[in-house]
Protein backbone atom coordinates (compact mmCIF):
# COMPACT_ATOMS: atom_id res chain seq x y z
CA UNK A 1 0.00 0.00 0.00
CA UNK A 2 1.00 3.54 -0.70
CA UNK A 3 2.91 5.30 1.99
CA UNK A 4 3.47 1.86 3.72
CA UNK A 5 7.29 1.71 3.97
CA UNK A 6 9.57 -1.08 4.80
CA UNK A 7 13.13 -0.67 6.58
CA UNK A 8 14.94 -3.02 7.56
CA UNK A 9 16.57 -1.38 11.00
CA UNK A 10 17.52 -3.03 13.93
CA UNK A 11 16.08 -2.69 17.10
CA UNK A 12 19.16 -0.46 18.48
CA UNK A 13 18.89 1.50 15.36
CA UNK A 14 15.18 2.14 15.89
CA UNK A 15 15.82 3.47 19.36
CA UNK A 16 18.65 5.97 18.43
CA UNK A 17 16.41 7.17 15.75
CA UNK A 18 13.51 7.68 18.53
CA UNK A 19 16.21 9.23 21.08
CA UNK A 20 17.30 11.52 18.23
CA UNK A 21 14.04 12.74 17.02
CA UNK A 22 11.48 12.74 19.89
CA UNK A 23 13.52 15.40 21.57
CA UNK A 24 13.53 18.05 18.70
CA UNK A 25 9.26 17.30 18.46
CA UNK A 26 9.09 18.09 22.04
CA UNK A 27 10.98 21.42 22.08
CA UNK A 28 9.20 22.62 18.58
CA UNK A 29 6.06 21.45 20.66
CA UNK A 30 7.32 24.16 23.61
CA UNK A 31 7.87 26.82 20.56
CA UNK A 32 4.57 26.25 19.07
CA UNK A 33 3.01 26.70 22.71
CA UNK A 34 5.20 30.07 23.21
CA UNK A 35 4.12 31.20 19.65
CA UNK A 36 0.32 31.07 21.18
CA UNK A 37 0.98 33.12 24.43
CA UNK A 38 3.79 35.17 22.97
CA UNK A 39 3.80 39.36 23.99
CA UNK A 40 6.84 40.28 22.79
CA UNK A 41 7.33 43.56 20.79
CA UNK A 42 8.02 43.37 17.11
CA UNK A 43 11.98 43.10 17.44
CA UNK A 44 12.06 40.10 19.46
CA UNK A 45 9.42 38.59 17.14
CA UNK A 46 11.72 39.34 14.19
CA UNK A 47 14.78 38.23 15.86
CA UNK A 48 12.52 34.31 16.89
CA UNK A 49 11.43 34.19 12.76
CA UNK A 50 15.40 34.71 12.06
CA UNK A 51 16.20 31.22 14.67
CA UNK A 52 13.09 29.62 13.24
CA UNK A 53 13.94 30.01 10.06
CA UNK A 54 17.34 28.91 10.71
CA UNK A 55 16.13 25.42 12.09
CA UNK A 56 13.60 24.80 9.31
CA UNK A 57 16.28 25.23 6.28
CA UNK A 58 19.38 22.99 8.17
CA UNK A 59 16.15 20.64 8.93
CA UNK A 60 15.29 20.54 4.96
CA UNK A 61 18.84 19.53 4.21
CA UNK A 62 18.11 16.14 4.26
CA UNK A 63 14.19 15.35 4.40
CA UNK A 64 11.29 12.79 3.33
CA UNK A 65 9.23 13.39 0.21
CA UNK A 66 5.81 13.93 0.83
CA UNK A 67 4.53 12.95 4.07
CA UNK A 68 6.39 10.41 6.59
CA UNK A 69 3.81 7.57 5.96
CA UNK A 70 4.40 4.42 8.50
CA UNK A 71 6.94 2.32 8.59
CA UNK A 72 7.48 -1.17 9.20
CA UNK A 73 10.79 -3.97 10.28
CA UNK A 74 10.59 -6.92 8.00
CA UNK A 75 9.92 -8.53 11.95
CA UNK A 76 6.50 -6.38 11.75
CA UNK A 77 6.85 -3.59 14.00
CA UNK A 78 5.19 -0.74 12.66
CA UNK A 79 6.46 2.70 13.24
CA UNK A 80 3.49 5.76 13.12
CA UNK A 81 6.01 8.53 14.30
CA UNK A 82 4.09 11.29 11.32
CA UNK A 83 0.58 10.40 13.35
CA UNK A 84 -1.19 13.71 13.71
CA UNK A 85 -1.88 12.47 17.45
CA UNK A 86 0.34 9.94 18.29
CA UNK A 87 3.71 10.62 16.54
CA UNK A 88 6.37 11.00 18.31
CA UNK A 89 8.06 13.08 16.14
CA UNK A 90 5.09 14.99 14.46
CA UNK A 91 4.56 18.66 16.94
CA UNK A 92 1.12 18.65 16.33
CA UNK A 93 0.58 15.54 18.49
CA UNK A 94 0.41 15.75 22.24
CA UNK A 95 1.48 12.92 21.76
CA UNK A 96 -0.99 10.75 22.70
CA UNK A 97 0.84 7.27 24.30
CA UNK A 98 -1.75 5.05 24.33
CA UNK A 99 -1.91 1.80 26.57
CA UNK A 100 -3.30 -0.93 27.12
CA UNK A 101 -4.32 -2.99 30.14
CA UNK A 102 -7.11 -6.30 29.82
CA UNK A 103 -9.74 -5.07 27.76
CA UNK A 104 -8.95 -1.33 28.38
CA UNK A 105 -7.12 1.44 26.03
CA UNK A 106 -6.57 4.24 27.38
CA UNK A 107 -3.97 7.74 27.25
CA UNK A 108 -3.15 9.93 30.21
CA UNK A 109 -2.48 13.56 28.69
CA UNK A 110 -2.07 16.72 30.10
CA UNK A 111 -3.35 19.68 27.74
CA UNK A 112 -1.75 22.59 26.55
CA UNK A 113 -2.90 26.05 25.41
CA UNK A 114 -2.51 25.28 22.06
CA UNK A 115 -5.39 22.66 22.10
CA UNK A 116 -8.23 25.41 23.57
CA UNK A 117 -11.11 26.54 21.57
CA UNK A 118 -13.55 28.13 23.86
CA UNK A 119 -11.88 30.08 26.82
CA UNK A 120 -9.97 27.61 29.00
CA UNK A 121 -11.54 24.96 27.28
CA UNK A 122 -9.79 21.87 24.98
CA UNK A 123 -11.08 22.66 21.30
CA UNK A 124 -14.42 20.09 21.06
CA UNK A 125 -13.11 19.30 17.53
CA UNK A 126 -9.24 18.38 19.12
CA UNK A 127 -11.36 16.05 22.25
CA UNK A 128 -12.75 14.10 18.80
CA UNK A 129 -9.71 13.56 17.28
CA UNK A 130 -7.92 11.85 20.28
CA UNK A 131 -11.09 9.80 20.59
CA UNK A 132 -10.98 8.96 17.13
CA UNK A 133 -7.60 7.77 17.62
CA UNK A 134 -7.57 6.04 21.07
CA UNK A 135 -11.15 4.35 19.72
CA UNK A 136 -9.25 3.39 16.74
CA UNK A 137 -6.60 1.64 18.70
CA UNK A 138 -8.37 -0.52 20.64
CA UNK A 139 -9.90 -2.00 17.75
CA UNK A 140 -6.39 -2.54 16.73
CA UNK A 141 -5.73 -4.02 20.49
CA UNK A 142 -8.24 -6.06 19.59
CA UNK A 143 -6.49 -7.84 16.40
CA UNK A 144 -9.06 -6.19 14.37
CA UNK A 145 -7.10 -2.85 13.16
CA UNK A 146 -9.76 -0.75 11.06
CA UNK A 147 -10.40 2.86 9.17
CA UNK A 148 -12.76 5.25 11.00
CA UNK A 149 -16.56 4.08 9.88
CA UNK A 150 -18.72 6.20 11.65
CA UNK A 151 -17.60 8.36 15.04
CA UNK A 152 -20.23 10.17 17.16
CA UNK A 153 -19.19 11.99 19.93
CA UNK A 154 -21.77 13.61 22.71
CA UNK A 155 -20.22 16.82 24.56
CA UNK A 156 -21.41 16.71 28.61
CA UNK A 157 -19.83 19.14 29.18
CA UNK A 158 -16.97 21.63 28.60
CA UNK A 159 -13.10 19.88 29.20
CA UNK A 160 -10.78 22.11 31.19
CA UNK A 161 -7.34 22.77 29.55
CA UNK A 162 -4.62 20.23 31.84
CA UNK A 163 -4.38 16.78 32.42
CA UNK A 164 -7.40 14.83 30.75
CA UNK A 165 -7.67 10.76 30.20
CA UNK A 166 -8.66 9.20 27.41
CA UNK A 167 -10.06 5.94 26.99
CA UNK A 168 -11.77 3.44 24.77
CA UNK A 169 -12.43 -0.29 25.34
CA UNK A 170 -14.21 -2.67 22.40
CA UNK A 171 -18.24 -3.52 22.87
CA UNK A 172 -18.54 -6.36 19.94
CA UNK A 173 -17.17 -7.34 16.31
CA UNK A 174 -20.01 -7.72 13.45
CA UNK A 175 -18.38 -9.44 10.36
CA UNK A 176 -15.80 -6.66 9.18
CA UNK A 177 -17.10 -4.18 12.12
CA UNK A 178 -15.58 -3.23 15.14
CA UNK A 179 -17.80 -1.09 17.84
CA UNK A 180 -15.88 0.36 20.02
CA UNK A 181 -16.79 3.15 22.57
CA UNK A 182 -14.80 5.26 24.78
CA UNK A 183 -14.77 8.75 26.85
CA UNK A 184 -12.65 11.23 27.94
CA UNK A 185 -12.77 12.21 31.81
CA UNK A 186 -11.31 14.61 34.18
CA UNK A 187 -11.14 14.59 38.04
CA UNK A 188 -13.09 11.06 37.68
CA UNK A 189 -15.99 12.63 35.84
CA UNK A 190 -16.97 11.78 32.13
CA UNK A 191 -16.99 15.06 29.73
CA UNK A 192 -17.18 13.61 26.54
CA UNK A 193 -18.60 10.19 25.16
CA UNK A 194 -17.72 8.65 21.78
CA UNK A 195 -18.79 5.79 19.52
CA UNK A 196 -17.12 4.36 16.79
CA UNK A 197 -17.60 1.67 14.32
CA UNK A 198 -14.44 1.00 12.45
CA UNK A 199 -14.30 -0.87 9.36
CA UNK A 200 -11.61 -3.63 8.48
CA UNK A 201 -9.61 -2.95 5.58
CA UNK A 202 -10.03 -4.98 2.21
CA UNK A 203 -6.31 -5.23 1.81
CA UNK A 204 -5.88 -6.91 5.47
CA UNK A 205 -9.09 -9.61 5.07
CA UNK A 206 -7.44 -10.37 1.94
CA UNK A 207 -4.40 -11.72 3.92
CA UNK A 208 -6.23 -14.29 5.33
CA UNK A 209 -5.74 -15.91 8.09
CA UNK A 210 -1.76 -16.05 7.68
CA UNK A 211 -1.32 -11.84 7.95
CA UNK A 212 2.41 -10.88 8.30
CA UNK A 213 4.06 -10.19 11.82
CA UNK A 214 2.67 -7.56 13.53
CA UNK A 215 -0.17 -6.35 10.72
CA UNK A 216 -2.45 -6.74 13.41
CA UNK A 217 -0.52 -5.86 16.36
CA UNK A 218 -0.01 -2.29 17.70
CA UNK A 219 2.59 0.17 16.50
CA UNK A 220 4.37 2.90 18.51
CA UNK B 1 -16.71 34.40 31.01
CA UNK B 2 -13.31 33.41 32.67
CA UNK B 3 -11.00 33.90 29.43
CA UNK B 4 -13.20 36.03 27.67
CA UNK B 5 -10.79 38.81 27.33
CA UNK B 6 -11.85 42.94 26.83
CA UNK B 7 -9.25 44.96 25.14
CA UNK B 8 -9.67 48.66 23.87
CA UNK B 9 -8.03 48.19 20.72
CA UNK B 10 -8.19 50.03 17.68
CA UNK B 11 -8.86 48.51 14.13
CA UNK B 12 -4.92 49.46 13.64
CA UNK B 13 -3.75 48.15 16.67
CA UNK B 14 -5.20 44.65 16.20
CA UNK B 15 -4.17 44.90 11.75
CA UNK B 16 -0.89 45.55 13.79
CA UNK B 17 -1.07 42.65 15.98
CA UNK B 18 -1.80 40.52 13.22
CA UNK B 19 0.81 41.44 11.06
CA UNK B 20 2.93 40.78 13.66
CA UNK B 21 1.84 37.83 14.97
CA UNK B 22 0.43 35.64 11.94
CA UNK B 23 4.14 35.64 10.09
CA UNK B 24 5.27 34.01 13.58
CA UNK B 25 2.59 31.42 13.39
CA UNK B 26 3.22 30.38 10.00
CA UNK B 27 7.03 29.88 10.39
CA UNK B 28 6.43 27.62 13.44
CA UNK B 29 4.05 25.51 10.90
CA UNK B 30 6.41 25.06 8.08
CA UNK B 31 9.35 24.23 11.48
CA UNK B 32 6.36 21.53 12.73
CA UNK B 33 6.09 19.99 8.87
CA UNK B 34 10.16 19.98 8.53
CA UNK B 35 10.27 17.94 12.12
CA UNK B 36 8.03 15.79 10.78
CA UNK B 37 9.89 15.17 7.87
CA UNK B 38 13.78 15.60 8.58
CA UNK B 39 16.42 13.03 7.85
CA UNK B 40 19.29 14.92 9.36
CA UNK B 41 21.58 13.46 11.52
CA UNK B 42 22.74 13.95 14.92
CA UNK B 43 24.72 16.95 14.88
CA UNK B 44 22.16 19.00 12.36
CA UNK B 45 19.27 18.09 14.99
CA UNK B 46 21.73 19.48 18.30
CA UNK B 47 21.85 22.65 15.88
CA UNK B 48 18.55 22.85 15.15
CA UNK B 49 17.47 22.33 18.87
CA UNK B 50 19.51 24.93 19.91
CA UNK B 51 18.23 27.29 17.67
CA UNK B 52 14.45 26.72 18.43
CA UNK B 53 15.31 26.85 22.15
CA UNK B 54 16.66 30.20 21.95
CA UNK B 55 13.67 31.46 19.81
CA UNK B 56 11.14 29.93 22.62
CA UNK B 57 13.34 31.52 25.37
CA UNK B 58 13.02 34.97 23.35
CA UNK B 59 9.19 34.59 22.79
CA UNK B 60 8.57 33.74 26.58
CA UNK B 61 10.38 37.01 28.05
CA UNK B 62 6.60 37.91 27.68
CA UNK B 63 3.42 36.37 27.32
CA UNK B 64 0.28 35.83 28.53
CA UNK B 65 -0.34 33.01 31.44
CA UNK B 66 -2.09 30.11 31.16
CA UNK B 67 -3.81 30.67 27.75
CA UNK B 68 -4.94 32.54 24.75
CA UNK B 69 -8.29 32.89 25.67
CA UNK B 70 -11.03 34.56 23.17
CA UNK B 71 -10.36 38.65 23.21
CA UNK B 72 -12.96 41.38 22.65
CA UNK B 73 -13.22 44.91 21.77
CA UNK B 74 -15.26 46.88 22.89
CA UNK B 75 -17.34 47.25 19.64
CA UNK B 76 -17.90 43.85 20.01
CA UNK B 77 -15.20 42.25 17.86
CA UNK B 78 -14.12 38.91 18.60
CA UNK B 79 -10.48 37.13 18.08
CA UNK B 80 -9.61 34.00 18.22
CA UNK B 81 -6.41 33.95 17.28
CA UNK B 82 -5.31 31.31 19.85
CA UNK B 83 -8.08 28.87 18.63
CA UNK B 84 -6.74 25.18 17.51
CA UNK B 85 -7.84 24.80 14.41
CA UNK B 86 -8.53 28.74 13.56
CA UNK B 87 -6.29 30.64 15.01
CA UNK B 88 -4.16 32.77 13.31
CA UNK B 89 -1.38 33.03 16.02
CA UNK B 90 -1.43 29.32 16.49
CA UNK B 91 1.30 26.87 14.39
CA UNK B 92 -1.78 23.85 15.50
CA UNK B 93 -4.24 25.07 13.21
CA UNK B 94 -3.83 24.93 9.57
CA UNK B 95 -5.32 27.40 9.85
CA UNK B 96 -9.02 27.13 8.65
CA UNK B 97 -9.81 30.55 7.35
CA UNK B 98 -13.61 30.21 7.55
CA UNK B 99 -15.78 31.98 5.05
CA UNK B 100 -19.94 32.54 4.12
CA UNK B 101 -21.38 32.56 1.24
CA UNK B 102 -24.99 32.80 1.08
CA UNK B 103 -26.29 29.76 3.70
CA UNK B 104 -23.00 27.97 3.22
CA UNK B 105 -20.37 28.30 5.59
CA UNK B 106 -16.80 26.55 4.07
CA UNK B 107 -13.37 26.38 4.37
CA UNK B 108 -10.73 25.95 1.52
CA UNK B 109 -7.40 24.58 2.51
CA UNK B 110 -4.09 22.88 1.98
CA UNK B 111 -3.44 20.07 4.61
CA UNK B 112 0.41 19.42 4.74
CA UNK B 113 1.76 16.50 6.19
CA UNK B 114 1.81 17.06 9.93
CA UNK B 115 -2.23 16.27 9.90
CA UNK B 116 -1.50 12.67 8.49
CA UNK B 117 -2.95 9.64 9.91
CA UNK B 118 -3.09 6.54 7.80
CA UNK B 119 -0.49 6.61 4.97
CA UNK B 120 -0.78 9.96 2.59
CA UNK B 121 -4.27 10.33 4.31
CA UNK B 122 -5.52 13.32 6.50
CA UNK B 123 -6.14 11.92 10.27
CA UNK B 124 -9.64 11.24 10.65
CA UNK B 125 -9.70 12.73 13.74
CA UNK B 126 -8.26 15.99 12.42
CA UNK B 127 -11.06 15.67 9.81
CA UNK B 128 -13.57 15.67 12.94
CA UNK B 129 -11.75 18.52 14.36
CA UNK B 130 -12.25 20.55 11.08
CA UNK B 131 -15.72 19.64 10.93
CA UNK B 132 -17.10 20.42 14.71
CA UNK B 133 -15.33 24.22 13.57
CA UNK B 134 -17.28 24.57 10.19
CA UNK B 135 -20.35 23.45 11.46
CA UNK B 136 -20.10 25.06 14.87
CA UNK B 137 -19.00 28.44 12.57
CA UNK B 138 -22.59 27.85 10.68
CA UNK B 139 -24.32 27.61 13.70
CA UNK B 140 -22.43 31.21 14.40
CA UNK B 141 -23.31 32.47 11.17
CA UNK B 142 -26.70 32.06 11.32
CA UNK B 143 -27.02 33.59 14.62
CA UNK B 144 -27.08 31.00 17.39
CA UNK B 145 -23.83 30.23 18.44
CA UNK B 146 -23.28 26.78 20.43
CA UNK B 147 -21.01 24.85 22.07
CA UNK B 148 -21.23 21.22 19.71
CA UNK B 149 -23.51 19.02 21.89
CA UNK B 150 -23.26 15.83 19.55
CA UNK B 151 -21.21 15.41 16.26
CA UNK B 152 -21.13 12.44 13.81
CA UNK B 153 -18.91 12.14 11.49
CA UNK B 154 -19.61 9.55 8.40
CA UNK B 155 -16.19 8.09 6.86
CA UNK B 156 -16.97 7.76 3.34
CA UNK B 157 -13.67 7.19 1.98
CA UNK B 158 -9.81 8.39 2.89
CA UNK B 159 -9.47 12.01 2.10
CA UNK B 160 -5.71 12.62 1.08
CA UNK B 161 -3.27 15.19 2.18
CA UNK B 162 -3.55 18.23 0.23
CA UNK B 163 -6.20 20.59 -1.00
CA UNK B 164 -9.93 20.02 0.46
CA UNK B 165 -13.02 21.94 1.15
CA UNK B 166 -14.57 21.55 4.47
CA UNK B 167 -18.50 22.99 4.65
CA UNK B 168 -21.70 23.51 6.38
CA UNK B 169 -25.22 24.77 6.90
CA UNK B 170 -27.67 24.61 9.03
CA UNK B 171 -30.30 22.80 8.11
CA UNK B 172 -32.89 24.16 11.31
CA UNK B 173 -33.24 25.34 14.52
CA UNK B 174 -35.11 23.71 17.50
CA UNK B 175 -35.39 26.16 20.76
CA UNK B 176 -31.27 26.09 22.12
CA UNK B 177 -30.78 23.19 19.88
CA UNK B 178 -29.48 24.23 16.16
CA UNK B 179 -28.56 21.51 13.37
CA UNK B 180 -25.87 21.63 10.76
CA UNK B 181 -24.89 19.21 8.43
CA UNK B 182 -21.76 19.55 6.48
CA UNK B 183 -19.03 17.78 4.34
CA UNK B 184 -15.64 17.40 3.60
CA UNK B 185 -14.86 17.55 -0.36
CA UNK B 186 -11.95 16.56 -2.49
CA UNK B 187 -12.21 16.83 -6.63
CA UNK B 188 -16.04 17.39 -6.17
CA UNK B 189 -16.56 14.23 -4.50
CA UNK B 190 -18.01 13.94 -0.49
CA UNK B 191 -15.39 12.25 1.40
CA UNK B 192 -16.81 13.00 4.70
CA UNK B 193 -20.32 13.69 5.92
CA UNK B 194 -21.24 15.05 9.27
CA UNK B 195 -24.13 16.35 10.97
CA UNK B 196 -23.71 18.24 14.74
CA UNK B 197 -25.72 19.54 17.28
CA UNK B 198 -25.33 22.79 19.11
CA UNK B 199 -25.96 24.62 22.10
CA UNK B 200 -26.83 27.89 22.72
CA UNK B 201 -25.46 28.31 25.75
CA UNK B 202 -27.01 29.39 28.61
CA UNK B 203 -25.29 33.06 29.39
CA UNK B 204 -26.05 34.13 25.66
CA UNK B 205 -29.77 33.49 26.48
CA UNK B 206 -29.39 34.80 29.80
CA UNK B 207 -28.50 38.26 27.13
CA UNK B 208 -32.17 37.97 26.12
CA UNK B 209 -33.32 40.39 23.29
CA UNK B 210 -30.66 43.10 23.99
CA UNK B 211 -27.26 40.98 23.72
CA UNK B 212 -24.14 43.03 23.63
CA UNK B 213 -22.93 44.20 19.90
CA UNK B 214 -20.76 41.11 18.00
CA UNK B 215 -22.03 38.53 20.74
CA UNK B 216 -23.95 36.77 17.65
CA UNK B 217 -21.31 37.74 14.79
CA UNK B 218 -18.24 35.93 13.33
CA UNK B 219 -15.10 36.34 15.12
CA UNK B 220 -11.68 36.40 13.37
Amino acid sequence: MFGHVMEDLTPEEIAAASQLYAPLADRVRELVAATVLTEVPAPDVAKAIQLIEEATALLGTKAVEGSFGVRWTPDGKRRTWGNAIVGLRNPIAPPLDIRQRGDLTYADVVIGPQYEGPPTLVHGGIIAAMLDQVLGDAAVNAGVPGMTGTLRIRYNRGTPLGPIRVQSAVDRVEGVKTFVSGQVIVDDAVTVEAEGIFILPKAVRDLGDNPPPGILAPGD
